[in-house]
């Protein structure tokens, strides 16, 4: 638990917003909608700064530890130039597994000794629930970014943002999901993240892949319209932002049905000219062929920009966990 | 030999100490009681900085070989933060057995390398003497952060300071080493570099891991009262600083010796009861059960606190050696 | 293509030379011999900076990304310490291999999300042509760091650049090229470069290890002369710049003529007595016994100076692909 900051005694001028300072990051299900317009308006004005200026040191004093017992590439980086525009420093440490650190040595035990050298635990580890048990055993603020089945609360943020950001805004939006809904950790976050919005959800997926049903009554529940389909075609003229995910051979029994139900959800530009002028194609990343390349010259491709918002998002959060923002 | 620093015209004001400036580190036994002094107090004044700022600027312009040949993370980490909480920056070669430096290429020609690019390497190696001849072939400081079977300095001098912050001094205390003390490196330094103060020490341990016999020697060669003993509960009452190590199963040929001896030199709960009210628990981690989870909120439970003390300890040890302090 | 640098709106000040500036860094043949002045000049002040106070901000607010595909610990090193030097920042991505970003990502999107979090990228990759895919698909300069049986170019340039700082001058020299000429990216690359230059090029290799015919031919288009031996006694005595590569064994289908011949390259002491008092013995690492470690003592020898001067090299290219030099 997070109770307090590593160094204590700050100079004048801080501003510490008591919803974010000090706190770990462990889930969607802990933010409120005024946490996400603070988070999303200080993301804008890092991108601002980074623009104008490259790097400033608001958070220059602290050590962050990036913490992945599985690679990352993609997360990692983003974290890690984050940290570094706000004038930060970080220990990397990647491939844990291979590492001294893991031989026998307990999670918690590993976390409490980087707490000792860092300001705050970025933490990417293989097991549902390893976020809950570091944050539980550390003084220092833990951000989950990934635990197994669990959460990877700040790609839902960034995606999030990157709605905001392409569209103006969330509220009054149609989002429609594609691909593996059933194990997609990123397309489950985003929609509780949702519910905090007023939008409609549309869920395009082979049978096999749907939406988990618990999911959806909890997002239900939540007064948020949802459409489940097999067919992208028939939501796809009123889609405001279509998020696309990758569908794993390794989920079918029978290669077969993969084959044709992979590329029935493939965009391609003849997808995109069903699609409206003004819409926003995200994905998560890595992509393998759920989009083609030719696609990437569209405006309306937003999945690189996605990775940049990305960035500006995980800037804003560790200035306000570190309570300089 | 390092006989002159890498950046030789420095602005006006930096304090360069003899004993330390552009000095290899690559044993306990090049330090007198003087040099500690030193070293420990610069220590307590980078703890202080830290807590009040974070980080500061003492080393910048300074940049820092982590040369890795065997993984330790906890050790590499805590001299990455020590070289960013003084403003500098580290070039962190791990794992190089699996690099293209280590494609047939000799110590001495990567450390030669490294040297052209920065201000000191610090080195762990898994052969005995590697820090030596390292050193021996370049001009920039080798702090030796573990050569083998060699020495490990950093780690007795941050033990040292550990006691030195617990307890309030190190003269006049009682500390008792337990586990193994035959293999243990941590243990054989730490002992060499308490001959300097005005201790007595205890040596817990089974018989066949009892301390070397020479080494016994050169501590009583110092005047140091020792006791060897296989009982903790006949020293602990007596004991102010009671350091912990791992017994390793591959030590014993007979896996059911190992089982009985393991055993009676867990620390739990119940054992601290036997132990002084003010006493200093410490343990070099990572451990595997020496030292049971419910000991940890014991306030005399300083391990983790000892990884803290450690980053300011090397903090002191680079500032000194790199001519800023 | 890098028509754009990632911070556009840069405080006053800044001088960028178009020769340079927002470029991408893929091939020896895209320099004319001013671009190369300009170079040199500002890495011999870099230098004198270095020298002077160790690192300076020029590229404060810059990250830069470290990208190697495959192992090379000697050049992303020197890469991290040119960018720290500078003030900058680094994403270090080795091994990339074995990394999350390899599980099935095309080294277009790889390249194209981490030039959303930063500034240029510095790339190494087992596949010729690579570079170029890469800097094709991104706006942001990319740096070639060696593209399989391609291009080196950072390395001829520092190359190119020691002998300048080593013997005052590029125009006049001899300079002579021992080892394996036929696979040597290294000597290749060097080779093109210097036709910008009034100098005379000898190759001594065995017969089966020659210079291609093809670059023989383009150096001697340019109107360079060259002379091809195989034994090294024979254009020694005239040699300004001895420069040394390594022979591997996997070349030869015979073992004993492998045998032989690696012996009648190798640089002794004795070797050195055949040499010019004033000149320059280079290699660019790592070497396995093509160099005697006897030499090293010897003034001449250049190779771990070489090492410092790639360091300045590079800080000068970044600096002025960046646009602050």
């Amino acid at each position: 638990m997070a109770t307090r900051a590593a160094t204590e005694h700050l100079p004048f001028g801080e501003k510490r917003d008591p919803r974010f300072f000090g706190k770990d990051i462990l889930s969607v299900s802990q933010f409120e909608r005024g946490d996400l317009e603070i988070l999303f308006e200080v993301a804008h004005e890092m991108a601002e700064m980074v623009h104008r200026i490259g790097t400033f040191d608001l958070l220059k004093g602290k050590v962050l530890t990036n913490l992945f017992y599985e690679p990352s590439t993609r997360t990692s980086s983003s974290f890690v130039a984050a940290i570094e525009r706000l004038g930060g420093s970080v220990i990397q440490i990647n491939n844990v597994t291979f590492s001294s650190v893991s031989k026998g040595e307990s999670l918690v035990d590993t976390v409490r000794t980087m707490e000792q050298y860092t300001d705050a635990i970025v933490l990417r580890h293989p097991e549902q629930g390893s976020a809950a048990e570091a944050a539980a055993a550390t003084e220092k603020p833990i951000i989950n970014a990934g635990d197994g089945a669990g959460e990877h609360p700040t790609q839902a943020l960034l995606d999030a943002h990157t709605i905001r950001e392409e569209m103006g805004g969330i509220d009054g939006l149609t989002i429609t999901m594609v691909g593996d809904l059933k194990y997609g950790r990123t397309v489950h976050s985003l929609a509780k993240l949702l519910t905090l919005y007023d939008v409609r959800i549309n869920y395009v997926s082979p049978e096999i892949l749907r939406m988990p049903e618990l999911l959806v009554k909890e997002v239900d529940a939540a007064g948020i319209d949802q459409i489940e389909t097999a067919e992208l075609g028939s939501v796809l003229p009123e889609t405001d932002v279509l998020y696309v995910t990758r569908i794993q051979k390794e989920r079918f029994s029978d290669t077969s049905e993969y084959e044709q139900v992979k590329d029935s959800y493939v965009i391609t530009p003849e997808t995109m000219l069903g699609a409206r002028q003004r819409m926003a194609l995200m994905h998560p990343l890595p992509r393998v062929g759920e989009i083609t390349t030719a696609v990437d010259a569209d405006p309306r491709a937003a999945y690189f920009r996605q990775m940049e918002y990305g960035m500006y998002t995980r800037m804003a959060l560790l200035a306000l966990v570190l309570g300089k923002a």
